[in-house]
Formats: C-alpha cells, sequence, structure tokens
C-alpha cells in the first residue's frame, strides 16, 4: 500500500485522516440535505495557528447555538486540526471544521435523533482577494440581495447559508468587481462572502456589530486599532457613510485586513488605500509573531 | 465481486449508481461548504412517479435561478431518477435530484468557474407526519423564528437553507407538539419544513403565495379544490386567521394532504380533521391513478 499524498490538503472524516481530493460526507448527511452544519476557519501562517484558542471558543459557541455536538473536546478537536496541518505540511494553511447533524433514523424527521457528525481539513492558505487586489484596493458593489436577517439565522453562529452572498457575489462579478457587500433591510451595509467591512470616518473606524459574523479578523482589527489610539464604534454602518468614508476595508481569515478603493461606481476618497488601513494591515501581521496568538504546528 | 444491495435505496454520483449507504458528495463541494445547490423531490406511489413533469419543471427552474447547470438534458435527468428507483426495486420511494455548484480551481473564489455536478437518490418513501398524526390531525407551533425572507433568498427555488426550519422545529419538538409553521417580518404565516400550508375560512381556501415553495403538492391541493367547486385564494395568511380558521391542513410530497388539528394552544374548530381536508386527501390519492399525472416505472 502506498503514502497516502496529504501535499494537497488532509482531511477528517469518520475516524480517519485522508488526502483532501478523497475527503467526502454522506449524502443523506443533512448537513448537505439541510445545511444543518456549524464550522470555523482558523489559518496557520509560517507554520504556527494564528489564534486557535479564540476560533475553538467561537466554534463550540457556534455548535451550541445550533444544538450541534462535535463529540470532542476542546483538545481533541485542536489535536485534530494541528494533525491534519502536520501531516499536509503546509505552513500556510486554511484549516476547516465542521460538525453537522448527521442523520436520524430513516423515517424520523427528529433532528434530536440524529448522530452528529465531525469534521475537518488542512488545504493551502485561501486569499479572498489577490496580490493585485491587495495592492491597489478592491472594487466592490453593494448588491440589491438582502443579507439573511439574524430573525431567520443567527450569523454570529457561523453557518453554510450563503446563497444571499453567492448570488449577490455572481451579480458583483458579472458587473466587473472583485466581490460584493450586503445590505440589510433598513439600507445598512452588513457584510460580504467570508469578509467584515470598516469604513474610516473622521479618524474612527466604524464596523457593523448586527446582522455580522462576528469575525476573529474583525476583533484583530479593532484590538489593532485601538493598540494605535484610533477608536473604533460598533455600529450601523448606513450605505451613503460608507460611500462618503476617508478609507474603508474588509477583514478576513483569508488575508486579513484588506484595502477597498471603490464602492460601486464611487473611488473612496482619492481612490488609493487608506494611510490607517496600510498601518492596521501591517500590525495585523506583525502579530501574527505574538506568543500569546501563536501556537506551533509540530511538523 | 459481489451485486451491490439497493434494496435501501440507490444513488447516483459521478455518472455511477452505488447503495444509498456509500453515497457522498467531496467535502470540498461548494454544495456542502456554501449550501450552493437546488434540488427537488419526487415520490413514486404504487410503481409510478406522480406529476414527475412538474418536478422537472420546478428543478430546471431552481437551477436556472441559481445559476446551476445539471449538465443533462431534462430526459437525461428522468432518466437517471427512473434508473435509481428500478435498481431500487421501491414501489413506494421519495426520490430526489440535485444540482451543486461544485468546486472552482482552488484558490478561486469565482462561481463561474465551479463545474456543476448532479446528484439523484430514491430512497423509501418518506412520510412528514406518521399515520397516528394523520389520523388525529397534526398538532403544530407557530415558531418565533422568521422564515427566511424572499429578499434574501428565493423560496421558489427550491433549496437547503433551512437554518430557520431546523431551529423552530427544534422548539416545537421540545414543546410537544408534531412540528412548526414559520412567520414573515408581518406576522403572516408562510410555510414549515418540507411543507406549505392552507387554511379553510367559510369555505374558500386560503394558502400563502408569497415567501414560500410553490409546492407541487400545494398545486395539486388548489386543483383538486376547484374540482371540487371550493374557492381558492393565494393570499397573505395572518395567524389570527388561521387560529380562527374552520379547518387547517399542511401539504407535502412527503405525505400529501395532512389534517392540522391544533396550532399552539388552540385547537382548529372542535379540533378533530376538517370534512373539505378529508374529502381533498381523498381525491389526492385517487388522482395517482391518472394517466396525465403517472409515469409507471419500469421495474
Amino acid at each position: 500500500m502506498s503514502t497516502p499524498d496529504f501535499s494537497s490538503g488532509c482531511a477528517y472524516q469518520r475516524g480517519q485522516f485522508v488526502p483532501i481530493s478523497e475527503a467526502s460526507i454522506p449524502m443523506t448527511d443533512w448537513g448537505f440535505l439541510r445545511s444543518d452544519a456549524a464550522y470555523d476557519v482558523v489559518t496557520v501562517w509560517e507554520g504556527s495557528f494564528f489564534r486557535l484558542d479564540a476560533h475553538l471558543d467561537r466554534f463550540f459557541a457556534s455548535c451550541g447555538r445550533f444544538r450541534l455536538d462535535p463529540g470532542r473536546s476542546r483538545a481533541e478537536v485542536a489535536h485534530v486540526l494541528t494533525e491534519c496541518v502536520r501531516r499536509s505540511g503546509l505552513r500556510h494553511s486554511y484549516v476547516e471544521m465542521i460538525v453537522t447533524r448527521g442523520q436520524p433514523p430513516w423515517g424520523s424527521r427528529d433532528p434530536r435523533q440524529a448522530v452528529n457528525q465531525f469534521y475537518a481539513f488542512a488545504v493551502p492558505f485561501v486569499w479572498i482577494a489577490n496580490e493585485q487586489q491587495r495592492e491597489r484596493g478592491l472594487h466592490v458593489i453593494v448588491s440589491e440581495v438582502q443579507r439573511i436577517p439574524p430573525a431567520s439565522v443567527d450569523p454570529t453562529a457561523k453557518n453554510y447559508h450563503w446563497n444571499d452572498l453567492t448570488m449577490g457575489l455572481l451579480g458583483a462579478l458579472d458587473a466587473g468587481a472583485d466581490s460584493v457587500l450586503l445590505r440589510d433591510a433598513r439600507d445598512n451595509v452588513v457584510e460580504g462572502p467570508g469578509f467584515n467591512v470598516f469604513a474610516v470616518i473622521d479618524g474612527t473606524l466604524v464596523t457593523p456589530r448586527e446582522g455580522v459574523l462576528h469575525g476573529i479578523t474583525r476583533r484583530t482589527a479593532i484590538e489593532v486599532a485601538r493598540s494605535h489610539g484610533h477608536a473604533v464604534k460598533e455600529r450601523e454602518l448606513p450605505l451613503a457613510e460608507l460611500l462618503a468614508a476617508d478609507e474603508a476595508f474588509i477583514t478576513s481569515s483569508g488575508g486579513g485586513l484588506m484595502p477597498v478603493t471603490r464602492v460601486n461606481e464611487s473611488t473612496i476618497a482619492d481612490g488609493k488605500p487608506g494611510r490607517i488601513t496600510r498601518q492596521l494591515a501591517q500590525t495585523y501581521w506583525a502579530w501574527h509573531q505574538l506568543p500569546q496568538f501563536s501556537t506551533p504546528v509540530p511538523y
């Protein structure tokens, strides 16, 4: 038997580690057939997890919110994630942990009777924006598709309900933009596919608090900003304020803080990545060296 | 090599027919990781598909709405479904057809670059309500969870965005009810997990039109009602009107027309399945014999 090739990524399923190309979930798992699942994504940068504790906290909180049980302790989940990365050998990795509802006995439609399933995988690091986009700043379009409201699905519990984001993204890509931002029913900008949004207004950072995922990169950006003496307000962000902002950026584990220089047909200020955005992005990456945020992978 | 055992169900994946217990989708398919998929469910009753054409129409419409391509003609999809049922030997079957986004090349986040995937499976017939529930009438609770609005996700294109329905269902089951109904933001009852709802008010059938899946069983119920001379109105259904209705029932491919006799703490009328509901349910099953609605499976 040949040694499995994990170099493109390693997944954990049903108690085993397999190459990512062989990883699967049962077609009948309600994690697929009802998108009944919670997940989280943590990154590995230069061989170390960044803020693993914060991601594990949120993962278990998301599971609790949706009444899903990974069936593993926090230490066991961390071990599986570490093992996925270690086997892949990836020094820069996008690492996902997932719990699905599983499936109740045939004929039952009671989610409480299902045996929940835990999955994980590590693949090469994923960038929300490519190098050119990060350099010149992103052009985003604000979609007419409304973000699923918190009254329907709790956005603070990380989930796969992305149809609104996907349909918005398709419209934005068709129009030649790089990505999309969605609004709530009251015309406030909330979030995009896989990222939070910030505006810099008169030296204060503004980022939505309601109707969004409380991203770990969002939290890091807030902490970085405060460490530099900038004020941060978590509040509603009306589209008009974003368009008139001095600077704008998005935050995601998939690339950190990335400047936004154009929204719809308007440039943000002079259309170049802002000074504060650049400063914060630099510190964001520097913080990857801090021991309290860093968990080395024992390759 | 032993002959595969399809008796518990047969699935179609990656060009092959496999026992349902072996059916899977790749962990990295966006159909799972972003719930980026469309589907439909048709039933087989006494060896024949019921209204297969209507389900195929809706499946292709759902695919078009979400820009998903099953990569197969209508006839080819019908052939795969038929083959799943034929191999399983099931005379009463729940048959699902699915298209997923698939996955774009690694690193790309552009859904347009993904190769969409087609899946299908046939399993034993699924009842939304068990025999006892159908006999005495269902007890449903109206949830505080709001149905995902059409401004976010188009409910007429059948999709797996069920977290609102699942969380509502969990609450209802915990409270001892049989199932759940969700409302929109204006306190109108819209739909439940896998079913539409009807109220009979002064001899007229009322069923919501906006914010709901246009179920094939819903359509059949409307046609059956009109064939009996009953008026049908597709309009908003405020919760207060449902509570004061003379009769209520739900519709689903998973069981046809099923009486609702209790909503929250209130009985509907005298708390017994209504006369019109029983009449329509009887005709609904009789229509399964109509040649124009029936496609025999060549076992």
